[in-house]
């Protein structure tokens, strides 16, 4: 949790530039947060980021705030997606939550054959993940894609990014050996539903050069934990989880 | 999923021994599920375990079931607890579940000075982690204590178990480095509350010889995220994610 002269502060993702000076305008939602929620006041201090230009120092002033000065750069951020088969309502949100918190760039809902879940909307895709974003000091939003059938997905995929099958069957080499033979970025981590792939997508997954069957140990795990389990091998082996921990922060202001 | 000529064949968990011939008591929701749910008759087929004596086929007869034959071995499993601050209803049965997937052998239940969820039931642990463990294919069930003081549980920590604490201050060194160093097994990782430990706290599991902090990387993980990263990097480079996968299995029966 950031904190300002040992106040915790909210962090907010905006769509605005930020830059020393500028006024951002907040949505009502996020005013309404920052009011009645948090119980703040003009003058005072939130955290923005948009995903382009790091994070920043900002002051509430009227109906939005003004950028101060920046906290953190934007940097790098590792190229991994999640390409995944939507599942029911908690556990869809509880994946996006916790794909977002270990650092997924994008994630990209495929409906397979044998999903039986609906097509999540993804503007309620993209709250969920804004909210996890904001919560565990992320500097972006992950991209959410609309649901695409799977077979779209495969047939145009675009060979510069792996193609990470978490292969359900039982085929694939240990995931963490697979990811120690070297770069796998850009990368994605492919994850079916629970009926597991059609005979006809898992052709079309082996017909794609730039694939790899990757197996996630002993125990068969539900797609959701498969995804988590995935994102966090890939981050241990290839990722920034090798990079030191994130540091609570108080920042003195000014 | 486990089949037995073809057809998915549910797995129960059992306390009863697993002898060739023996009839095995099954509680009376296990054959409401059976019946009911599943529609399995008199002699159909089912797959056993009691954590003891590996898995067994088994047929239903009269109320309960009679053994066959063994499936596979019991084996050995890794010893890695998770000691935990429970959080609400829904991100504690998360954890409990992702935990028993991702092979956690022990879930201990520590309420911290900072804790503001009740107390769990031990019997509401158990039962999720029954359910986790029969459908990701364990062949055991992770014990699950009575939620304890952290303080008590510190004071009187066995030094033959590493303490490995999920350091969300920031303190430690990147989780995967501290594993890659050698053997941390038997070993409990410990995950505090959204709150933090408490200084006292803190001060205690520096006390214990045995505990090493380590860091999760960049983000800042919900607790419950923590104790699934946490688990999935330890299975990584020290426990059984190295092993070959699970495999879809197709038995003949007889």
């Amino acid at each position: 949790m950031l904190r300002i002269d040992g106040r915790p502060v909210p962090r907010l993702f905006v769509e605005a530039g930020l830059e020393a000076g500028h006024a951002v305008p907040l949505a009502d939602a996020q005013h309404h947060y920052l009011a009645r929620v948090m119980r703040l006041k003009q003058g005072d201090a939130v955290a923005l980021f948009n995903g382009r230009d790091g994070e920043w120092l900002a002051h509430l002033d009227g109906g939005g705030a003004v950028a101060r000065r920046c906290l953190r750069d934007q940097g790098l951020e590792p190229d991994i997606w999640l390409v995944f088969a939507p599942m029911k309502k908690d556990r869809l949100r509880f994946l996006v939550e916790k794909a977002t918190e270990l650092g997924v760039s994008a994630l990209v809902p495929a409906m397979t054959e044998h999903t039986s879940a609906p097509a999540p909307r993804i503007a309620k895709l993209r709250d969920w993940a804004i909210e996890a974003a904001e919560q565990c000091g992320r500097l972006s939003v992950p991209d959410c894609s609309a649901p695409q059938a799977m077979a779209a997905i495969l047939e145009t995929w675009d060979e510069a990014r792996c193609l990470i099958l978490c292969d359900e069957t039982g085929g694939g080499k240990p995931a963490m050996a697979v990811f120690a033979r070297g770069a796998q970025a850009p990368a994605a981590l492919l994850v079916g539903p629970e009926g597991g792939f059609s005979g006809g997508e898992r052709d079309l997954i082996g017909q794609v050069p730039v694939s790899v069957a990757v197996g996630l140990g002993p125990r068969i795990l539900r797609a959701e934990t498969a995804a988590v389990a995935a994102l966090a091998y890939w981050q241990a082996a290839q990722g920034d989880a090798r990079l030191n921990p994130a540091v609570a922060r108080d920042i003195k202001d000014p």
